[in-house]
């Protein structure tokens, strides 16, 4: 189980601490519950405003198991858009009636759908923080370059038990947005993916491998690229036990544009061929990646992970990985 | 250039008549604002009515010059809301700024845009057709089987003078739909594809080749295999001349969970190696699925692909091509 606070412009170490209390609430969903409350997080309470000075939050949840997912996109009225995301995800209404299932639900009808489901409800501006407020007056005046902010948070999980993951990811969306707009967080395999996938090998046997994902950063490029899925596709198709890096650094030079900006990722996967040995990974291009892992042990330990852009010469990013 | 009508439950001719139409107008922009004006199809004026009576819709356009795309959805206060995605898709007021271009808007946000940029806009209401209402009623009674519905819409292009690629969708979602949810539409690379790629060749030539794609039927089956992208990303790949026909059955083989439910595309791709062999093609499992076409000759043919699941045996699905 790892928490991660968010693509940062500035180091905190405040910001490492609460990912760490986070982690230790247990699950993927109250890890962002935690972190929903928590003003200097840009998600639920909070969350940069629109350029109409508003909030509007997004949130997803993804499960390995039947590959649930629910997402919920500019919702204004909830505290804690991460619970509306899973529990759409895991709502049997539709499949009791043999209606799709929606993935998304926005706007209106996800403030309905919070309500509808008994999620306390609060008014728009109660989602509105001070820091918040002085953010969007700074970045107003130099409206060239909001994107030094703080950005998605995220939290994955791996049950060692039975292998199952989860994902999720909860965002105020970028300071200045157009009201309405959605980011990664929404679309299906850009912001969140967990899979579990069975290899069928010779003798009948089986083998298997898990993923659990989380980006943050700049939605727009991660949608463009996919992101998530892309990765999680690329690691799990390979048999080679390449390192997870390099996977990651592929993917970047085949699927980013060049000029665009990016943010970073989260990962917990466990190896072909080594099951039960689980690697947690950040890489990111921002100054720094705050983010809190609990292992079998049930410690857990705070990774602040910076990168200083000026002072690199060859890949403009940064990863760390460690054995959980 | 093509336009088609929606996976179709029903045979009726008079919708092959209204695609010919909208085909004669020229751009994929002015085919769905034609289309988006008559109450038979599910987009704009005529869309389903959600659970809650009321008429969301969605609209995406994507162009391969410069791979542009907008989408709105949930959004109920315009006649015309593949006008709104075009004129998102190429709006450069974000690049001015530096900014973000956004690639989805959404509910109140989407309809302040509307609004902003000065597009007609109306009352949720005037988007309610006599139609849609005799719908509602009659599948709220028979909740569990929806789905023998009208579907999205959808026009693609190839330019053949700069071989630029255009598709846009327009949607009403599907009836009894829960208000914010989001289709295949607004989804990156689920509902509309447009994409010239140039391959480098030996002794410093180029090689190209162009593709348009639209997709309609059930969304969130779409949305899952990444549909429209994925699509065209085989055929892009592909150097080895394989029939179109087979790349889609192998990509529904793969990608599509055995159970879900499907719909139909449209599509004209240039041949690899023949540029200026332009193919169009519908592929689809619904009963029906009305299309028109206008080729190099400005003709407009009619092409009224109908399909008994009943009586197939083998692949549950139909395909027509052409060579335009």
């Amino acid at each position: 189980m790892a928490v991660h606070g968010g693509a940062c412009a500035k180091f905190d170490p405040s910001i490492g601490e609460d990912c760490s209390y986070a982690c230790g609430t247990g699950t993927v969903e109250s890890a962002l519950t935690d972190l929903e409350r928590i003003e200097k997080f840009n998600c639920g309470f909070g969350s940069h405003l629109t350029i109409d000075q508003e909030v509007e939050c997004e949130a997803s949840f993804m499960s390995s198991k039947n590959m649930s997912f629910g997402a919920v996109g500019a919702i204004s009225n909830v505290f804690h858009p991460s619970k509306v995301a899973r529990h759409l995800a895991s709502n049997n209404w539709w499949k009791q009636r043999d209606l799709l299932h929606p993935l998304i639900l926005v706007g209106r009808g996800a403030e309905k759908y919070a309500v509808r489901n008994d999620f306390p409800t609060c008014n728009p501006e109660e989602l509105i923080s001070n820091q918040a407020k002085d953010s969007y007056e700074k970045y107003l005046h130099r409206m060239l370059h909001p994107y030094d902010t703080h950005d998605t948070v995220g939290a994955i999980s791996i049950n060692v038990n039975n292998m199952e993951a989860e994902s999720a990811t909860s965002s105020g969306g970028i300071v200045l947005k157009h009201s309405g707009r959605l980011g990664h967080s929404c679309v299906y395999g850009s912001g969140t993916w967990s899979e579990r996938r069975q290899y069928e090998e010779p003798g009948d046997l089986y083998s298997e491998r898990t993923i659990s994902i989380v980006s943050t950063g700049h939605g727009e490029h991660l949608v463009k690229a996919d992101f998530c899925r892309g990765i999680a596709t690329r690691v799990l198709d390979d048999e080679e036990g390449i390192l997870y890096s390099d996977i990651i650094r592929e993917f970047l030079r085949d699927k980013m544009e060049s000029r665009a900006r990016f943010g970073g990722i989260a990962m917990i996967a466990d190896k072909f061929n080594e099951r039960m040995s689980l690697e947690f990974l950040v890489f990111h291009n921002t100054r720094y990646l705050p983010a809190a892992v609990r292992g079998r042990d049930n410690k857990i330990q705070v990774y602040e992970s910076k990168f200083d852009p000026d002072s690199c010469t060859d890949d403009k990013f940064v990863i760390e990985s460690f054995r959980l």
